[in-house]
């Protein structure tokens, strides 16, 4: 064996093998992930260098920086370049001078492919191969001594040279491979004593005197490092990490207490994880992160592009039977949910919920967090502004309503001439008009481009879109609950001149913004949407649009953070997306599609996305199947079908249950006739999920005061009527562990093959439409057009939106349109009052009876018990 | 000499040293810094410790884990330790199979005093002592070693025991020390051959065998660490990070173009720093941080606490002279100052802004982000949402209006009976106030606390606000420029049974909470603030309060996180506060207390906060000085006015200035005669600056079509009458370069004595104060109060309200309250239409005229040309 290594040119024969090896690899790479162009940058200063890295087909960046530039401009490239998305690893090509620890540590240590930071030199100290990166040129060493049969447990090595992040990496990674090392400066003393006394020499520097030959003793092994250029920077690391990671989530410990104590009380008691740990935990990236304090966080849409290639995971809807009016518990199904499925099954599993409007959060008690052991972390965090989305479409919505009324006004105070002097103003003496304008004059069918051409009738056609003040079917909104705005005479200012009009407020989320945030599949979708969104009509009855209006640019601009779902967790620190939280009377009530999808992809293939759908199956769910579906693509894998014995009781034939009123005894003890004959309640539902091909699940919601015998029944009774499985669940009183059973039931139903299938076809005509869901899902006999209604499908049909989905506004404690009807009303007729549309969310919705679209505060309103602690900062009183 | 140590009676004589010393650092320590309680967690299983940490006066929390337990349990507990302010420190005293990688990694590197994580090794072993956590251990090796004459430069030394940090961390330091170092393992087969071979043995477990005497030679130096426990963990880093830390700021390049691009598009081309890097370089801690995605975050208001023994830096404020309706430019001399200051001068220096309603954004061009090379960035984000206090802020103020006319309706519906039993109802059997109610009761001088003693009498005054509608003063809000808005009648729907009254909507940032945030100085103060708001009157005059209607609380929930101002750099990467932008025309028109409080302990004695006051120096300055420092007690060291030579041309008697109508030619070319007179403005608003006491820099903002001669004439005339300096600056055009002029006389300016002193007593009456105001200020011959301005004067004085600060609302555009009277205008009577008041913000503001409290939308809104890419997500158009 020849322990001499020619060092030089052995270095290099080794380099053209790790060319070589990384040219293929990275072309497999490639082959596998045709959008991916990692971009290694280089920061130089001076030196002419010719790197290995391009011959590997990788993208450079070189920056030169020039001989006499501060260590302030090198950290300010670098951290210019940690920001740069498209660059995977900065490699630092400088004199031994520049590489103070403060431009060594600048670089992130996710893009530190050469090993320098402290982080990552720390890792490799302590032996962790897989998160540090170590420099290839350590790799290299080690590789080149194997070669060449240097036994590393048998021969002592010395290495000579400044210390640094390269010696020391060099060092741990020669020891941990069993040799002896030791370490010298060129200054020191010791050198010669050491490089005669021991078998291997490794020289660091170029800038080195050279070693005199004396020193060398036969057979002693020579490596000069300092004698090559080592530019191949594997971008391995950086190309696994876009792809799809494996969970690690460390599930937050429950101990659930008995009695439950308040919301608020169990919220608190638990410290949610740092939300940028959670999200790493479900393999989101740094970079696709933004945190809005500790504990949420957005998430970038551009997660469905990196993960494109990863299989959805499986979609399972959280639905109910028609309820009582205290609701059945279908937010704390779902995050009981996930939370068994994700910490005591070890599957991986996301909640997508919607946002609660804060309107009520102040007025009757009831958060949308779930409650007791299943809720979203911190409670009061996920009931308030959150992340601001609603804050957003507040300000989206009502900068259309401001835009409709000065627009009328503008257009009744002014000639054809000067209105289209001011809307295309000349700047600097030129004339043109902006791209929206654009946009309107083709619609108008006017090809023209120079705003000298138009003749009167085309600028006529132009400047006014001629809104009928009657016909303004757009409403402000707000998003708190104020009664007083339901109906309000606008205008009545001297300044308004005259052009006061009656209209009103609705809360915020039934802005039909909401419903688009809902639906939309990315932001070229969701501005396209707005622009279509239709505000009114003229006087001759043409829809008017805010592309008319010339508002959508704006409206995409405040909306540009709000399409980004968030990220919060559960008490047992598993992850949900809250995200979009349209109105369940007058639009879908179902969260977003974007947040569904990108759970998803997170979830991996063999995981569960756990969404829910507002009010009953028969609105929530049937909506969800016919419209977020049909828009998103998606097909659900199982519905879980939550019910109660309260309400089962209620069907049954049960007194009236009030909020606010205490229980009748029926519903306290044990009465196994009232709950057989209420199931035929949750048959119906059952059957209604059947009638799309989708295996149903029974989540019987446990109350403390159910007896085990009425549990029995329902589960019995449900699974003779079709469920695939019917089980109990107490997460409100133990969290997760109190939901495993039920995890278990949608892990084997979700594996079954189903046969999804939309109700009706969007050809049929709007009639059709209404007729089938009122025949088929609610059990009606037949529909009832008002003469309002019949008008109104007659204009939606000549203005081209016939083939829109229907979104029925109907009450939620009924199968029917008689919220007094129970069970399974039959033999009824269902009225169509009237019928709108929400042409930008995509849908157009029947009105079946009077929804109320902005809630009121009762008398004693529940911010009365509401307070912040101004030492603690804690709150107190929320739920 | 004699090496051979009996190890564990020496390890504990310096033990004991150690301990002494760390006693004495910490009591010193102490006494310096009486309110730190730093606290020490060690997490330990099973294993029965006696810690040397209590002996040194440190608080040790002790965390028992079962032996049972598993590596996630261990972690768990990390997590939230890590989170707990109250712990400085945490250590593990596990046995070696517990400290694996996630284990030693779940400590954050600040808390890990035991330098068992990555990146502590990896700064250890690259020779970092000022940021490393070296163990304490290797420490006292060290000191052992050296006591004993072992000269590090001379032996060799084996560490034998298993890799780790400790290992690692001993062998750098050694090596780093000179010494040369071999490691080996319990289980290796060099072990007898290098423990014969060497000078020194150091033993890392107690768990080994031991090892044979044979072994040792006589004068080895054996050193055993695992015999004794050495739980010495200093916190004086710990206490040194709580301490004032001098800045480490990078500033961002600036290469600024010619001609100037858009605002955006400069904006654009900057990459701002990571907002966390930012915070890190101005001494900000990482738990006093809530970053809002990656550009802007929330500052927690315990820093204000932590650093209240550090003096406050120089407070400078920018003002200016009397504008023309374009604006002068104060924002971007505010921030070309800051600029010129941290980024070429290097001095510390802050910009406290106000953030500007969003309403404004998309109807008439103008931004609030400064503009040219003089930008806070990214200015998209500082126009648009922020971090959501504005919407904080219209939830809140319109929570309050819902519950004002919901309270109306429902005392008009109901008997007093059913009131007292809906507000004070009975849970399950129990009836009791709240504590709001039971302030109520207090206010109404009824002591009792049980619900069934009060008498009929009582419960009527206590149910019964019996608010008149025709005084209610409360007014909702909405950050959009909504003309329609500004008188309405709502309260027309059938639910609300005829109860419709006449009110408006104003834009949100007038809403007296946004008055109230910025003046509040902490979570407390604030919380009371909105309790004692005036909503109203009742119908026997008693004013009706926030507290009345019980919403106290609710509020201050809704304005927890607004409360905390937010943090943003400009285009050069200094450092910026925005916080709070109250509507100047009707209330003081300052950014808030806190922001500039918190920027003053951050900048250091030597640094400077720059802030800014709406309007001229007349309406912005002196509400600074009469309202705002007064509530902040804090002293303003230089007035910075704002001058250009435009609208001092205009003083001069030029013609009229129109926004969107070209400039007259006299504004274009020169003429030095109109400048001359219009300097007169100048003069005054410089004297109106002394008369408070505070000496005064002239601040030319200089255009291109200025001459040299028209800008030395100003600086002439300003200079003379009586500003301490007066130079031009070109910030605009050239970022901070530009204004280093202006950054050097501020900096000599403010070291001077000035005279701070208020313009008027709180004690003095209404009148006088209003009547001073107008005299001195003004220069008006004397005031008229209308009768109702009279009326209220005595209604306010009855209430107790008298002694409040005075918040003129007068037009900004003259120095009088005529628009068209320009220069100094003189032998006018200031006639008061009218006087309101805001209790809670705690002023009251007289009205000089009709106040336009919501803008409305021009013909062709900005928005016209704004729009988002769909694909790059930039945005386009805004300014």
């Amino acid at each position: 064996m020849c322990l001499m290594v020619k060092c030089a040119l052995c270095v290099h024969l080794i380099y053209s093998d790790i060319v070589q090896r990384s040219r293929e690899e990275l072309k497999a790479i490639r082959e596998t992930n045709p959008g991916l162009k990692p971009t290694l940058a280089i920061i130089q200063v001076d030196i002419p260098a010719d790197f290995v890295s391009t011959q590997i087909g990788l993208n450079v960046m070189q920056i030169c920086l020039p001989r006499q530039c501060t260590e302030e401009e090198v950290i300010e490239e670098i951290l210019r370049l940690n920001e740069d998305s498209r660059v995977y690893g900065i490699f630092l090509h400088l004199p031994q001078s520049f590489l103070s620890k403060s431009v060594r540590n600048a670089i992130k240590p996710q893009k530190d492919v050469d090993g320098v930071s402290d982080l990552n030199v720390g890792r490799v100290v302590l032996g962790d191969q897989r998160d540090g990166f170590a420099s290839p040129v350590a790799g290299a060493v080690l590789e080149m001594l194997a070669r060449h049969g240097v036994y590393l447990f048998v021969y002592m090595a010395v290495l000579v040279g400044v210390e640094g992040p390269l010696k020391a990496t060099l060092q741990f990674l020669l020891q941990n491979n069993g040799m002896m090392v030791q370490t010298c400066q060129w200054s020191s003393k010791h050198m010669q004593k050491q490089i005669m006394d021991l078998d291997v020499v490794i020289l660091l520097e170029t800038d080195h005197k050279g070693l005199p030959p004396t020193w060398l003793r036969p057979g002693v092994a020579v490596i000069n490092l300092g004698s090559a250029l080592m530019e191949v920077r594997s971008n391995r690391r950086w190309i696994q990490e876009q792809q799809y990671q494996p969970w690690r989530l460390r599930p937050l410990k429950l101990q659930p207490l008995s009695p439950v104590p308040s919301d608020i009380e169990i919220s608190r008691a638990q410290t949610p994880k740092p939300i940028s740990q959670l999200a790493q935990e479900v393999g989101l990236l740094p970079e696709e992160l933004e945190a809005y304090g500790n504990t949420k966080a957005k998430v970038h849409l551009s997660l469905l592009n990196r993960l494109q290639h990863q299989p959805n995971g499986k979609y399972v809807l959280v639905a109910g039977i028609t309820p009582t009016p205290l609701g059945e518990g279908k937010s704390t199904v779902t995050i009981g949910l996930v939370q068994a499925l994700s910490a005591h099954l070890k599957l991986n599993s996301f909640a997508c919920l919607r946002q609660p409007s804060q309107g009520p959060t102040f007025g009757v008690k009831g958060g949308a967090a779930g409650g007791g052991y299943a809720q979203v972390i911190p409670m009061e965090e996920f009931n308030l502004h959150l992340t601001g989305d609603i804050h957003a479409i507040t300000a989206a919505n009502n900068l259309v309503a401001a835009a409709i009324d000065a627009r009328i006004l503008h257009e009744a105070t002014q000639s054809d001439k000067a209105l289209y002097s001011r809307l295309v103003p000349s700047v600097n003496g030129v004339r043109c008009f902006s791209p929206i304008q654009m946009a309107r004059l083709q619609r108008l069918g006017i090809n023209k481009s120079d705003p000298s051409d138009l003749t009167p009738e085309e600028v006529r056609a132009f400047v006014r879109l001629d809104l009928d003040p009657e016909k303004v079917t757009w409403q402000r909104v707000i998003d708190t609950n104020d009664r007083f705005l339901r109906k309000i005479t606008v205008g009545q200012a001297n300044t308004e001149k005259g052009h006061a009009r009656q209209t009103q407020f609705d809360i915020a989320v039934a802005s039909e913004i909401m419903a688009i945030l809902a639906l939309t599949d990315g932001l070229a979708d969701m501005r396209a949407r707005l622009g279509r969104m239709v505000v009114g009509s003229s006087r001759n009855g043409q829809p008017i649009t805010a592309d008319d209006l010339g508002v959508t640019g704006a409206l995409a601009v405040l909306m540009k953070d709000a399409i980004k779902p968030t990220l919060m967790q559960t008490l047992e620190g598993t992850p949900v997306f809250v995200h979009a939280g349209p109105f369940a009377n007058i639009a879908h009530g179902n969260s977003s599609v974007l947040a569904d999808k990108l759970a998803l992809k997170l979830v991996g293939e063999e995981g569960f996305v756990v969404t829910e759908a507002g009010f009953g199956a028969d609105i929530g769910m049937e909506k969800f199947f016919n419209i977020k579906c049909r828009t998103s693509g998606l097909k659900p894998d199982v519905v879980v079908l939550v019910a109660t014995v309260r309400a089962l009781k209620m069907h049954g034939g049960g007194p009236n249950v009030t909020a606010g009123v205490p229980l009748p005894k029926e519903y306290i003890n044990e009465n196994l006739q009232l709950v057989t004959d209420g199931c035929s309640n949750l048959k119906k539902h059952i059957q209604i999920a059947h009638l799309f091909g989708v295996p149903v699940v029974v989540a019987l919601n446990a109350f403390k005061t159910d007896t085990q015998a009425e549990i029995d029944l329902v589960c019995r009774i449900a699974e003779a009527s079709g469920a695939s499985a019917a089980v109990q669940c107490h997460h409100w009183s133990r969290g997760g562990r109190g939901s495993v059973e039920l995890a278990q039931a949608v892990k084997e139903v979700a594996s079954q093959k189903n046969h999804f299938q939309f109700l009706y076809n969007l050809q049929d005509s709007i009639v059709e439409k209404i007729r089938t869901i009122a025949q088929k899902v609610y059990g009606a006999d037949d529909i009832e057009l008002s003469p309002e209604a019949q008008a109104k499908i007659d204009y939606y049909n000549q203005q081209g939106f016939g083939a829109l989905p229907i979104c029925m506004a109907k009450t939620h404690l009924s199968l029917s349109h008689m919220p007094e009807k129970k069970g399974v009303p039959t033999g009824f007729i269902l009225p169509i009052r009237d019928i709108r549309a929400s042409i930008g969310a995509g849908f157009i919705y029947p009105l079946v009876g009077t929804m109320s679209t902005m809630p009121g505060l009762p008398t004693r309103p529940c911010f009365y018990d509401i307070d912040l602690d101004p030492v603690t900062e804690e709150i107190k009183g929320l739920f």
